[in-house]
């Protein structure tokens, strides 16, 4: 997919995110890789749900801009980690919704899920019988810091799913390609509400 | 109706029911019959939400695609045991709800409904006073098996209902053609909504 | 206003309403008041998010077809008990919200709504200091055994403002023309959505 | 920016708002300024998600109407006072959602927010650490009286936040520009649905 196509794909994918209020605010941010070493990324600021490709920029795998004068999201360096420790990793989303948000400030480590259907929208896995557990990381203003942990957190294979939250903050999920990554999104989403709700009966 | 006329019908059922997060992540998958012996399902894997005539295939009453070179949705089986069970169903519609997938969860081997108007909507209930119990069967990798326990289970008199839920999985509902199996997801949904909303009150 | 005005407006409504999943499966029915004598009414069973004026007929204020070949909406009694009790009724809109079915089960004879601002959006309600309360009417098969049950409250002095509930089936709101009695139906959902979270808070 | 744009921007902003149910029954009200000592309103009783430039009027920064047989909004003068105490402010817009009603019935004086990444899309505030204090008034009928309390809370420095509530009223957001004050409104309405999430599930 050339680089026209893919961003067209990526601001499409933020319209409909932004329908669903999962970026208010201008929260949320959304990359997809471009070549190699490159990846496309929101620009600081602008609003997801009316995003258009001029509101794009590409990065190096450090996560600098190829265009000085632009300033990538703050996230940048979450999702330039990402792009380094996986070369399969086409994509990467951050959503910032309620049930993530809610869920992550009362976990500790991690979200555990199990019996669900909705489980196999995970690339890798094969049955509502399996454990999944998504792991949460402690909130940080300081997104180097955040992708160091991140690092030694995926090199000690504690990152099985391919999603992680961040607590108070929401949800990055990634994928070979952005439909694979936005799957991943709707999936543990609406995993996220099912366990909100769940809580909610008790 | 002729074959177009499905397909459209059955694309446009597909957006609206993506519209409202009741097929998430590629979830759900929907059906209509085609003369006697086949039926039209959606293609493994498509995204619901956009369906286009291009993503559904013919199968026989077997589940087996017409062109084998197109794989069908891996609930399929499911599909074809209802087509078979009852000449009368025209339409069989899967949904992927968070209330069906929480309602169906929580409950044993069946959600029982009284004292809604709603109930009205499935055919053949014709007081709100009436007792609706919608049953609930244990979700299964093996699509077949689930088939003939589903099988069983409508021989044993046991569906008395135009609908039925999976544990974990969600809900399928048929009728006659398809506005009628979308008018009984619709009021399935509805109550499924109104049960979990009292379960918080409480 | 004319004939294909109030048609086309209360169509319009009609989609507002099926959009918000206030009129699913079918449900709900929505008339307006045609010069003095007659009232324009949804037909029965027909798909309220996409009513077009044809879905639409005419009858007299006993609720009778003026084209006797057309069957209108099985709670016409209700609309048409309406029209006859006050003159200054112009439209009469009836959803099936999950909010109004929740709480029309778990009242005993009325809601009691007091301190909202949003009360102000029912006529005649002058401060959120108010209390007001919704009338909750059992449930019925036979919707000309509920007008009169509605009759005898309304000639008690028992409904004070512009709307009742019918428990397990929604809401009945009314106004001088078709933007009023919106107005009422939005406020009324809108408090009865408060009313059931604060609940739930509980 | 000239009249047009601002026009324009706001109307685009009260539909946007009105799709999410934030100002049902003709709820809510929506200015920006002109020049330094001026601003335009959406006139009492408009419905919101269908407003049009001519729904709008021009007010001075007593709140009076430059063309005297419009009348603007009942809450006007909360508007006019907030333009008063600081010329930095662009826009106000005010939401009547369902979180922000029932927290604010719930609340005393205030509502404390801490730890949510989402606090920083209030303008000032630099980490999720920081803890927010939204605070509550109670509601009045008499918004003279109303914009006399803001404006001695005001100047006792006990709005320290771009937003307040008015209790079983709904939220007031700021900010230099329409967008600004957008953020504003989706950062709280966010926050207070993911606090009301929180009460619910406890």
């Amino acid at each position: 997919m050339d680089y026209t196509d893919i961003a067209g794909q990526l601001c499409k994918t933020c319209h409909l995110f932004g329908s669903r209020r999962w970026c208010l605010a201008t929260s949320g941010n959304f990359s997809a890789r471009v070549g190699h070493e490159q990846f496309l990324i929101s620009q600081s600021g602008r609003e997801k749900s009316e995003l258009s490709p001029d509101d794009l920029m590409l990065c190096d795998l450090d996560g600098t801009a190829l265009k000085p004068e632009q300033i990538p999201s703050a996230e940048t360096p979450v999702h330039a980690c990402l792009y380094r420790l996986d070369e399969n990793i086409g994509a990467v989303l951050h959503t910032h919704s309620v049930p993530a948000t809610v869920l992550s400030r009362a976990a500790e480590t991690g979200v555990e899920i199990t019996g669900y259907e909705m489980q196999k929208a995970l690339t890798g896995v094969k049955s509502h019988e399996a454990t999944v557990t998504v792991p949460v990381f402690d909130n940080d203003q300081d997104m180097h810091a955040m992708a160091v942990r991140l690092t030694k957190a995926w090199r000690d294979g504690r990152i099985a799913v391919p999603g992680l939250l961040i607590r108070g903050h929401g949800l990055y999920a990634w994928g070979a390609d952005i439909a694979t990554a936005r799957r991943h999104i709707e999936g543990f989403e609406f995993l996220f509400e099912c366990l909100l709700n769940e809580d909610m009966r008790r």
